[in-house]
């Protein structure tokens, strides 16, 4: 028997990210039968306290402060990238040139410039890449994924609408974050949560071929921490229609004004034969019509997606038992580690980052709309 | 004490809308405090015998083949437009020249040409004239736009999406009926159904300043009722984004071909101090969610429209007692009766219809969109 | 061709269910092909200006203030009775005598002995009888019946579950009415919408053979209309467990204090086969969850329940279209009639309505629980 | 500063809940800022082999194999137990007799006679006792006894009425496992998941002080594994109805027969101020209906229990974020080391089982019901 590999891996971001992340790799070892172990060697922040907490914290060996010294650790098997947008195309072609495998955060960078580079230095390093954007692991996702390839929405699709809906900055008052500047976000709620609608739509559907899109600013001034006013310069929310390649319409939204709306991905599926909807602020349940269920018994289903038969599922509880969004990282990061052993393409990987690079670009070039 | 006066109505059309109206007519006075008797004169349709069968079924006086010989009857006070869209405009112009007070089924035209000559002959005749778009009358929407009025949804709107989804073509051996010939209907989703979306965004939010579109006919071909094959020249399903002069976001649907969408006309309007969301197959719900609520018991309300305090509904049944679809017929047929006697304008009139078959035109004028 | 019989009815009771009735009688011809032709001959109320509006309004040819002259009079065919529990027998056994078709609001009686006399009455006259269950002639809940008999939730029933539950009198301040007094009504919640629940358990699953029951008058005194403050001498709720003959168990509600259930009359029946669950505030739909659908898609189908091929759905609207409240009186009604015609015999009728009253009086009589 | 203490832990029983407490213990100290450290002893199961492996994959230091063991290895803090309900009196009174702290899974015993042992044994012992009834620390469960408490329900309850329905036994086929035999689960439905329901009776609303029960076995024999039928000895499902001591109706339920309906835990309560309903498989939900809020927008409020003001949220993740089943066994056990360390007592404890446990007995003392 061959000796069992022990992958390690340096986390950088603290953050948000840096916690659902660090859970994965924590996580996933107790869940899947994974072809290596897992070290959980270091993790990297700039502040040194708060760093030192995380570590301690989420489970990781040492603090890092700088990671730069994480590429020349020649222990270090995995990078995975979970700071702000504005570090991504850096790190991670560090890492590239480094040999390290790769876990990035989504989105994969600012623009197509950024992107492009990024997934250059990956194809040239010949290393494991993946884009983390973990919702395409959510069961039910992957369920109507199987469910599409399978046909039971029939031989075509017609129509794929999704809206990516929060309300976190409705409020007037709320400050100038890095999510709301354009240097260090790229844009606003299109790259952080319309990049999630266009790679499921991607995932989920094919390639897109057209668009046009409006967005908007709603509240154009904002106060930074220090008190200041300063201006917002990216985009509140974002509309888009279009086609994609298989002759399907398209309709996309991301907002981060709609009040009550708290973390709702939200999308329907309508094909020959039937339709799918999501909702993930009910992420347990995937809704089915069948078109060829009998005439007086037709209806959506409201599937429950906790079977053992269904993706990831078995390696959790019993069916009825619900699982969390958390559950989707630790899918994402069982995934991933099967592919770096395997060297095998996982996907989303950095070219799938760079086709939603450049949707997410072509959606902010689009001219303002013509007047009526 | 003035003899109260009796209105005669002619109605013209005998199949789903003239069932709709008829019954509307009935019903009305039974229900609502009319200022007026209504008489059932005539009811016109071009096959006798369905004509006298619906004249008797649907309780008229008695039946009429040609509109002609309506419009030189001095008894009639009223005439009710339900043919297809392509005689609209013919109709409405001689019944306003004949001094007819009129209502007439949505789309008003095929066109805005024609729509602006219809404008014009109201004018010219100062007759009543109403658009119906039954679905401005549901409770559950009139009590969106009060509580919009109100400042319920606090004092700006960021979002209004809607989308009228229905099913009854997505079978591809479904034949060419009238509604998917543009000669006779104009166009397909758009004015049948879109035209709704369309109203409800003028009614509940305001004018629509800016647009991009994309259509499809995803069904090509068809069969004739003689079983011969011919093409669709209208639209199966249209997408729309765009803004308000408000400021406001629009992105608007209208397709037959959501499978499990049997007649399903949703929105949601997201404004700074809260949402609405409502479904039409849910048609006496009106979801709301305050974001002023406290904040351990925020959650978007699912309000019963059904109290005697909502709009329409004391002239109905106790609390709890659903409406149905018919019953916004009523509503508007009681509110038509009282502009007539009263000499007061009603919305939505030919004016607002007007508005409406610009924005219809606009977006079947919008260019293709540009490829990626 | 034989000439077409027309049926005279006299409606009794001008309030809620006169309303009710009265609009069905109206509506039933001009949307069922019905075998009579139907005079609306008379109203019935003791209040001499109020029941002259109500012929008016409601549409009936004369208001007439004493219900034995309806008797007498060799014109009527069919006696309606909307009148408060305490009068059903006395007029049910007149119009028995007198040879009157009857059609008689639920509860059928006050107690088993009324009841008793008015099945006698009516078996004795040979007259049609029937009880006024309007639910039962729910689109949605036809169709249940349907699917169970056609054994769509498999060969055993295994639970039936219902609950009626209102919120009306949920305030300590709601007056004293008669439907507070056992003198005229009998009984509280039970007789009035617990019957309701008892009358679909035999319907939809069968004869129930044993039960145990509690009931508790939450607000025992209120004020009347002339504020004198009165014991309320009927219950408040009631709950109910037990089995049916063919081995199923049963649960039911009947509550007036489930503050924001407006008008819920809820059940769920699980067979070995699937289950249906169907809530009247939400009436157009029923849902069926198929274990034999296939595993990874399984889920409760949420059917609108307004499809051509659905019981009466026909007669009205184009799918998706709902029907309200007040549709299930015009079947109620449109059934009667061809019943009458026929010489059929009609479920529910008065022999259903003493098994109802059986089952109502059992659960009056129940002990009450052993302490713990 | 003091030395921070450790807890040893070891766990007995290597199954469903082995699983689930193993990953509570691990995750606690990651989310919950604990007042000692914990260190995960042992696991114990009578499996060699398998004990070995859940030692890896769950993440304790050693396998053990005879929990007698446990109980004299003064190393050991805290004895957690996860086996059948048949051994849990005897290791909770060893383990009590041995100072050690215990968490128990529910139910607490088979009978009365059992739990009343194992209540006297931990107050002689003094030792921090709780019975594990995960689902009191769901956040919406939570939340729901704080917004009763807090009286936002009004100064009455009502109605409380429960059920926990599965279907995984609803086919006749499946065999005969333990928890199907009275020998070893000491109940069916009723003791399994019966107990929960009767918990949260207590937990919200109170003590209960009088019952009558209903229960059936559907399906009398079974296959055991090696294919001998057997008679079934357990109940398939009961349903129970009562009073509170505050005078507050009851209606509860258990069955394992209802199809569709995985894990369904659902309950409702109606206050003389609002209503509150919970659906476990919606565990993220709880429905709230304010009868104070305005007229025209009351309504059953939808409100998803992610917040950061939510019970036990903070700790995970931002609003909208889901949590799952899981999460409440991490919510437990953290509560639990808290109380261990502060010597305080927590809920439920053994006592609270014991009470629960008089309910079931009394429930499955229950007479046969008087027939109609």
């Amino acid at each position: 028997m061959p000796k069992r590999r022990t992958l390690s891996v340096a986390l950088i971001g603290t953050k948000f990210m840096g916690r659902a992340h660090s859970n994965a790799w924590r996580q996933a070892p107790h869940f899947f039968d994974l072809p290596a172990d897992i070290r959980m060697a270091a993790i990297c922040g700039r502040d040194r306290a708060a760093t030192r907490r995380a570590a301690k914290t989420l489970g990781w060996e040492k603090p890092m402060h700088d990671w730069r010294t994480i590429m020349v650790d020649p222990d270090i098997d995995i990078v995975d990238i979970c700071t702000p947008n504005d570090s991504h195309a850096e790190i991670a072609i560090a890492a590239a040139r480094a040999g390290k495998a790769i876990l990035c955060e989504k989105p994969l960078a600012r623009n197509v410039a950024e992107a492009r580079r990024m997934v250059e230095a990956v194809k040239r390093a010949r290393v494991a890449n993946m884009l983390c954007h973990n919702y395409r692991r959510v069961p039910a996702i992957v369920l109507a994924k199987q469910m599409i390839d399978a046909g039971e929405l029939g031989d075509r699709i017609y129509h794929f609408r999704a809206r990516y809906a929060q309300d976190w900055i409705a409020d007037e008052n709320f400050p100038l974050v890095w999510r709301l500047q354009s240097k260090v976000a790229g844009s606003g709620a299109l790259g952080d949560i319309g990049a999630h609608v266009i790679d499921l739509a991607r995932f989920l559907v094919g390639e897109i071929s057209r668009i046009a899109a409006v967005s908007e600013t709603f509240v154009k001034r904002r106060l930074t921490k220090n008190r200041r006013a300063a201006r917002v310069d990216v985009d509140d929310a974002v509309s888009v229609i279009g086609k994609f390649r298989n002759g399907a319409m398209l309709n996309l939204e991301a907002t981060r004004f709609a009040r009550g709306r708290r973390n709702q991905l939200s999308f329907e599926i309508n094909g020959s034969g039937g339709s799918l909807v999501f909702d993930l602020e009910k992420m347990n349940r995937l809704r089915f019509y069948n078109a060829s269920d009998s005439g007086h018994a037709r209806g959506f289903r409201d599937i429950i997606v906790t079977e053992s038969t269904h993706p990831y599922v078995a390696n959790w509880w019993p069916p009825g038992h619900l699982l969390g969004y958390e559950h989707s990282f630790v899918h994402t990061i069982a995934d991933f580690v099967v592919a770096v052993v395997a060297h095998k393409r996982i996907r989303p990987d950095f070219a799938d980052g760079l086709k939603t690079q450049q949707i997410l670009d072509a959606i902010q070039r689009a001219r303002s709309l013509p007047k009526l």
